[in-house]
Parts: C-alpha cells; sequence; structure tokens
C-alpha cells in the first residue's frame, strides 16, 4: 500500500504515509508545561505507528492562554524533551511541534489585529520563532512545523484581509507574504539547512473578502523557494466570521469557515484534496518538489489510498480519525481495518475545543482520558441468544432504529445501504438507538448495526431492516418494510 | 463544438448548450410590467444565439419590491406575450421566466423566514406558483424556471436552516422537499407534462449549518422523480450570513456565500463544475437523465468546451459572460473568439445590483443601457503611430502599468504571461493604467495590452514588458526589467 511506504523529508526519515496534524487537547498544564496526560496523547499515537506526529500548537510568547504547551523559554525544554524521548521510545513515528503566535483575545469580543502591531513587535516575533525553532531541535524534535493557518499571527499576515498599510500589509501579495519570509529565514539561521521546517497553512480561507486556491498556489510557492520541507494544507478557521458567545472569547472555528475546517456529517469525504492537489501541481510543474498534505474528512482507509496512488498529495493528515483511533496505521499495516475506531464526524471533540474542555472523542469508553490501549483482537461484543433484535418506526419523514444492548459493546455502528449499493456507517452512537432524517422517498434503504468494544472490535452484524419509502404524493412505491 | 450541439427538454429544441441563468437587471418598471428596456436586454440575448435565455425572476405574488417583474395577475400577461414574441422573431433561442416568491424584508435588518408562514399561506404559494406557470404558457415562454435557489422561499424550506418543526420543515430531508413537492404537482396541474418546467437550486449553501453537495445530490434526485425538465445549479446567496447596511433592505450577495455566489476575479475558473457533476452522476446512477446545468466563472470557451465534452454537465449556464457579451455564442460559432468582449468577474455589475441600480456591465461604452449592437469584425482600435508605449513602474511589490489611448478604444484586456506561460486577462480597465497587486518573487511575468472596441474588436498587441522579480531576503534572481 502507498501509504504504509516511508518518506525522507530533509533527513527525516518518516515511516508512512500518515500524519497527525496538530490538534488542540487542552490537557497541558496551565502553566504550559507538558503534563502527564499530554505526553500520554501523543505517545499513543507513537504507539499506533502514526508517520509524523504534530504535536499542538504550542506558544512563543509569553501568554496567558489557559491550558496551551509554551516553548517561549528554556525551562519548557526538559518537559519536552522527556515527551519526545516517550514517543521516540514508541516506535518509529516521527515528531515536530506546531508553533505558534497568537493576538490578544478578550471576552468582551474585541480582539487584537495585525494592523495594531508595530514594526518592533513584528521583529520580536520574527525572533521568537527562531528562538522556539532552535529549543524545538534542542527538545529532540525531528523537525518543526510553523503555525501559518486559521485565526493566529502569521495567517493573519498572509490574509487577504490584512489591513495593514505599510510593507507588511496591503493588497500587495508580496507584502502579505513579508512576515513569513522573514520568520523562515529566522527559522533557519536558528536551526540550519539540515532541520526539517514545515508550513501549515491554508488553501482557501473560506471567509468574505479571503484568499482562495488561487493565492494558495503562490503562497505554496513562495514557502518551497523559502525551502520549507513539507506544505500541510488546511481551510478556514478564522476569527472574521466566529460567532462571539458572550463572556466568552472568540472561537476561531465557530463561525462558516470553522465549519469547514472541521466539516461534520453533512459534508462530503475527502472534500479538500483538490485543493492541495492543485498546489501540488502548481508547485511541481515550477521545479519543486516539497511535499505536500492533505487534510479533511479522509479517514476511510481506501480513500486514503486512492488519493495517494492518484499522486494527488504525498502524505495524508488525519486529525478526528486518529483521535478516535491512534491505531489506525496499525491496524490498517495488520490487514484489521474492520477493527479501526471509525470516525463519524460527530463533532463531539470540536464542541468540547470550543467549550474549552479537554478534548477525547465521543467513542472512546465513558471517562477516558485517551484511546484505550489496544489488547488486539478479542472477543468481540456479541447479542443476546445471537440476536440484535433491529426494529425500526417511521415517523413523518425520519426513520428511528433500535436495538437490544451487546454484552461487552461501548458503541455501535450504524450501517445503511442505499438502493443495493455498498452498506456505509452513517453513525456511530452509545445507546441503542438511532434516527436517520436524511431519508429519501424512491430510494430503497437497509440498516443493520454492529457493537463494538473499545477498540474497535466489530461484533457480528444485527439483522437488516428495509425502509422502501414512497414519492409523497406519488404513492407509487409501497411503503414495504421487510425483515432481512 | 458540443456546446453548438442542439439539446431537447421535453420537446423544447435548444439550439445550443448556453444558456443564461436568470439575473437582476432593474429595469423593469416600478409597477413590474414590462418595459422597452428589459425587453431589449432579452431580446439582445436572442441576437446573440443564446440557447435558452431564462428571464430574471418574476413575482408570483403582489408585491412592493421596486423595479421587478410580475407575473401574479393576468394583466402582466399582454407585456410578457410582446417581449416573448421579439425574443422569437430573434432567432430560434428558447426563453423560459424563472418564476419566483420571496418572504417581506425590511429596511430595519428584519425579515420574514419560513417559520413564520401559516398552513394557509403555504398552501397560497403553492397555488401562485401554479398560476403563474399557466400565465407563462400563456405568455408564449417555452417553459418555466421555479426559483429555488439563494434567499428565497422555496429555497429557504429545502434549506437545512429551515427553523418550522411541523411537516413542512425540521431536521427530516422529506418535510424540507415537501413544499417543492407540492409547488412540481401544483404547476403540473397547470401546465400539462408537455411544458418544459425547470428548476434553479443550490449544489452548496455555503452558510453555518447549510447543507452541502450531499444533500444536494438528494434534492435533484426528488426534482428528477418529480419530473422536473432541467437542474440548474448554483450557490450561496443567502439572507443567513448577509451582511446589514443600515437603512436598506438585506441583500443577499453580501455575505461570505454571496461572494461564493458571484464569485469575482479572486476566485479560480469553473470553480462549481465539480458539485453540478457529483449531482448529474449521482441522478444518472439512479436512472434518471434530466439535464443538469452548472454556472460560476464559466465564460471562457475553451473551458466550457472541455466541460462538455468531459460529460460532466450538459449545459453551461453563463451569466456575467453574456452581460459582457451577448454575442458570445455568435462569435463562438463563427470562430470569431478573439473578438468576444470577454468578463474580467470585476463584479461592478454585482455592486450595481446590491445598489439597487439598473445593472449593465463595466466593458459597456460609458452611459450604455445595452451591450451595443454587433457590427461585426470591423476596424479594431489601434495604437498612435503604432506604438502603446507600454511603461512599468514597480513599487513595494506592486507591478503598476500605463499605456497610450488607442484610437477608437472604449476599454483594455490586460495580458499576463507568468513563467513563459500562456497569456491570459488578468484584467479590463477602461482608462490605460493598471496595477497588479499579485506577483511573486521568482516568478517571470511578461504583459502587454490589447485596446477593444466596443464589440470587442481586438486591436493589435502593445509590446509586451517583463518583470522578474527577485524572491525578497534572497537577491537570487536579478530584478530585470526588459523591453520585448
Amino acid at each position: 500500500m502507498k501509504l504504509l511506504e516511508p518518506i525522507n523529508i530533509n533527513g527525516m526519515k518518516v515511516p508512512n504515509r500518515i500524519m497527525v496534524p496538530a490538534m488542540v487537547t487542552r490537557l497541558s498544564g496551565e502553566d504550559g508545561f507538558v503534563t502527564r496526560e499530554i505526553s500520554d496523547r501523543y505517545v499513543r499515537y507513537a504507539q499506533g505507528e502514526v508517520g509524523l506526529i504534530v504535536v499542538e500548537a504550542m506558544a512563543i510568547h509569553g501568554s496567558n492562554a489557559g491550558p496551551l504547551l509554551r516553548i517561549s523559554d528554556d525551562r519548557f525544554i526538559p518537559g519536552l524533551k522527556e515527551m519526545t524521548r516517550k514517543i521516540h521510545d514508541a516506535s518509529d513515528s516521527k515528531v515536530v511541534p506546531q508553533i505558534i503566535h497568537f493576538l490578544k483575545i478578550a471576552r468582551s469580543g474585541w480582539r487584537q489585529t495585525v494592523d495594531m502591531l508595530t514594526i518592533e513587535d513584528i521583529e520580536r516575533i520574527i525572533e521568537q520563532f527562531g528562538e522556539a525553532a532552535a529549543r524545538a531541535r534542542e527538545a529532540g524534535f525531528d523537525g518543526v512545523e510553523l503555525h501559518n493557518a486559521h485565526a493566529y499571527t502569521l495567517a493573519s499576515f498572509v490574509s487577504r484581509v490584512n489591513a495593514r498599510t505599510d510593507e507588511y500589509g496591503g493588497t500587495a501579495l508580496e507584502n502579505r507574504l513579508r512576515l513569513i519570509g522573514r520568520v523562515m529565514a529566522s527559522v533557519r539561521r536558528h536551526v540550519g539547512n539540515d532541520f526539517p521546517v514545515g508550513i501549515r497553512y491554508l488553501s482557501d480561507e473560506f471567509i468574505r473578502g479571503g484568499y482562495t486556491v488561487e493565492d494558495a498556489k503562490l503562497i505554496g510557492l513562495r514557502m518551497a523557494q523559502l525551502g520549507a520541507d513539507y506544505l500541510s494544507l488546511s481551510v478556514g478557521g478564522k476569527f472574521e466570521d466566529a460567532v462571539h458567545t458572550p463572556g466568552h472569547v472568540l472561537h476561531g472555528y465557530s463561525g462558516y469557515s470553522g465549519e469547514r475546517c472541521m466539516p461534520g456529517a453533512s459534508y462530503p469525504d475527502a472534500l479538500h484534496v483538490p485543493y492541495a492537489a492543485e498546489i501540488k501541481a502548481f508547485i511541481n510543474a515550477k521545479g519543486f518538489d516539497v511535499p505536500v498534505i492533505a487534510a479533511g474528512k479522509l479517514s476511510d482507509p481506501d480513500t486514503v489510498e486512492a488519493v495517494l496512488q492518484a499522486g494527488k498529495v504525498d502524505m495524508v493528515a488525519i486529525a478526528r480519525g486518529l483521535l478516535a483511533d491512534p491505531d489506525w496505521v496499525k491496524k490498517v499495516r495488520l490487514g484489521q481495518v474492520d477493527r479501526i475506531v471509525k470516525c463519524d464526524y460527530c463533532n463531539v471533540c470540536k464542541q468540547l475545543d470550543g467549550a474549552h474542555m479537554p478534548v477525547n472523542c465521543f467513542l472512546w469508553p465513558k471517562g477516558a482520558v485517551q484511546a484505550p490501549p489496544d489488547h488486539g483482537p478479542v472477543v468481540a461484543p456479541s447479542w443476546p441468544d445471537g440476536q440484535a433484535g433491529l426494529a425500526m418506526k417511521l415517523d413523518g419523514g425520519t426513520v428511528a432504529l433500535k436495538w437490544k444492548k451487546a454484552t461487552g459493546a461501548v458503541y455501535y455502528d450504524v450501517y445503511r445501504a442505499d438502493d443495493g449499493g455498498e452498506a456505509r456507517i452513517v453513525d456511530g452512537v452509545k445507546l441503542p438507538v438511532f434516527t436517520d432524517a436524511s431519508v429519501l422517498g424512491g430510494v430503497r434503504y437497509r440498516y443493520h448495526v454492529r457493537a463494538c468494544d473499545a477498540n474497535g472490535n466489530a461484533g457480528a452484524p444485527s439483522e437488516s431492516v428495509q425502509f422502501d419509502p414512497a414519492i409523497p404524493g406519488r404513492g407509487t412505491a409501497a411503503e414495504a418494510v421487510a425483515r432481512g
């Protein structure tokens, strides 16, 4: 499989093509130091054989921002060093920190914007990025990733809505790119050319007046010209369209652009691959071969493999899918795809982040702070007397399913096949009930459920039920309910 | 060429694959009657041999909405009938009206939403759509198009943010589809099965909580099930994210979703074709062959032809490109692509609409209410003494060009070739100056300009100037300015 092939990123031997991109955990201490919980989170990805682990954004500057890692002072190095040692001890996964600068935000809704920064502020940021990258190298990381995405400082300079009027802003693309260019130079001065430096940035801002993939191609080219060692693409997640909840600081993922950044169940799979593929093709045509990484609803192994096989991108970043199951890569390697805890994009993780709570996965056992350790294929959950008793009730255009609790079940995957097609998971639920509001008269639906344990071991499929709804006002198709 | 092939839509013999979709003109009378100006606008498209002309949205209900056509009463039929006669006299173009229902909006920012409608209101809307369709047939139209898109009533029922809690709303897709289903049935009762009925709807709402192409596939399938004769896809243009200008009624194209609906110069060409193609493939797989029509930055003839040749969609809708040059189809047929007045997506037309002013094209001669009549290839504009005197000035990451006025010029197309590639139009300007803010160090640019008359007849290319900017902080490339 292409997804299991190694890739060399400026000397960093990444064992496969899967990256866990930076995800907020809210598991660090308020003081910004590494805690046991946060270290465990990243060691878990290494145990699962993820190729490249990006540790969540850590601040390069002094800040009071709650539970957020910091790399703004040498005193943070020992904790980070111990974490990287544990990660490296666990497997041959590589690990880089995402380093971030962000501006001030207030509970009132006020936020500092890039046009409020003085030239001295900018010079300080440039130096802080360099120093933070040097600390990352000292702390045993295999490289470093610059956070040039979403609502944060670097991305706000690159943005089309950068409101500065001097050489660091305005309408000229070169001015918008000036800060990231100087930051790259500063980082190289501090870490040298033999240390991998990746960049995360947006292929589309998804805000009014924002930039699209047209600018993103040029931004990527500039990153390649400046010697970036990988380009990791995201989208949206901006403050400009964030929805302010009175009394809370603005959450960059609460608006439409935030919805695109972490697209939920109503969005198609792999939806942002075309942008990353267009950027890769553009940069390759200009003679650069810097690896390009796509993200966005890419947790289905077949889909990931197809994207890589087609050469659309070089690596795939999986956030929510790897949060749900850090053993995703290992299970794919062992041919145990059926054992993967499959993300259903319910976005409870996103809600926890938005509520400033520790981020976990809805599909984990109740109260779990981490994904449970993998005990390998064991006895999967079973239905009482071998019968799930799957029953269906129809109510005004919705299908309500219920079934019996299975012994040893932590959650249930609900499968639906449309018009005799392939059965796909439409939801993952903890309680033995499910309602489907997205059924259309004239299409034939067949449902079944499978009970799964904490490690994703799926028990036998339930009986199936079929739903053959009529087209309202037509009555040509019979509303036939059959047991399969 | 595929784009010049006819297509039969339920007996309506459309002579080619190009549609002009409904575009507000603000040329009708305040009373909703057809005026000379509005009739001329649509006759002009027929003279240009556009396959299917969709006349701008006309209200099916009594309303006080300024200069907006109405089809809410039999007294509007004679005016409409005269217009369709003139259109049919001009060429074999086919013409349908887009019929619309919209809710109340106030200058205060308040707007009526679908959850405020009573069941009686809904029954009235259903009947009004049927009656309006019958009037369309009586007025000599070749078919009718239901407006089920953007911020208006039908689309607001289909929307995922429909806030009703009864059988016409809520989370169930079937409930959201109930009104459009009943409207279709009412229309068929009034016009019979042998009158083409098309539907315009959204492939993606592009708002927070809105639907995506996943729902759009099912909505399209339902339209096919109900016997829609074509599906014309748009995106966005919603009130939910509209930006309220105090003292003005809400404009549905003022937010991010409105930006996607009429994407400007910063967006890629043909950007929404993938959604329409996905919908077509889905519906075809279900056994329906209803024609699917894509829109969105599709005015380049090569791009349009490629989209049709690939079978992605059956027809292409061109709004701004046909506003700029209603003779687009005729010029393509005659092999006179060089004579097309090429839309540069400056969106002055969109701004005029937003300001509630008569909509014209920036590239037309000053003061023109309509695209000038086509006088055929005549003497194109010429440079004084055969020299354009193209000069370039560099200023902080931007390129400023200026050149001499050409004799007979109405506007100038500015061409740019990147790294020796194909020269493409980056802007169309009325004055002989242009500033380019999207240049990147490390890329070689070559510019030239061509002067065009009112009919798009382009004069000889100017001299070219080359710009070879360095990568800031690198200085490896020389900032060489050469005259070509």
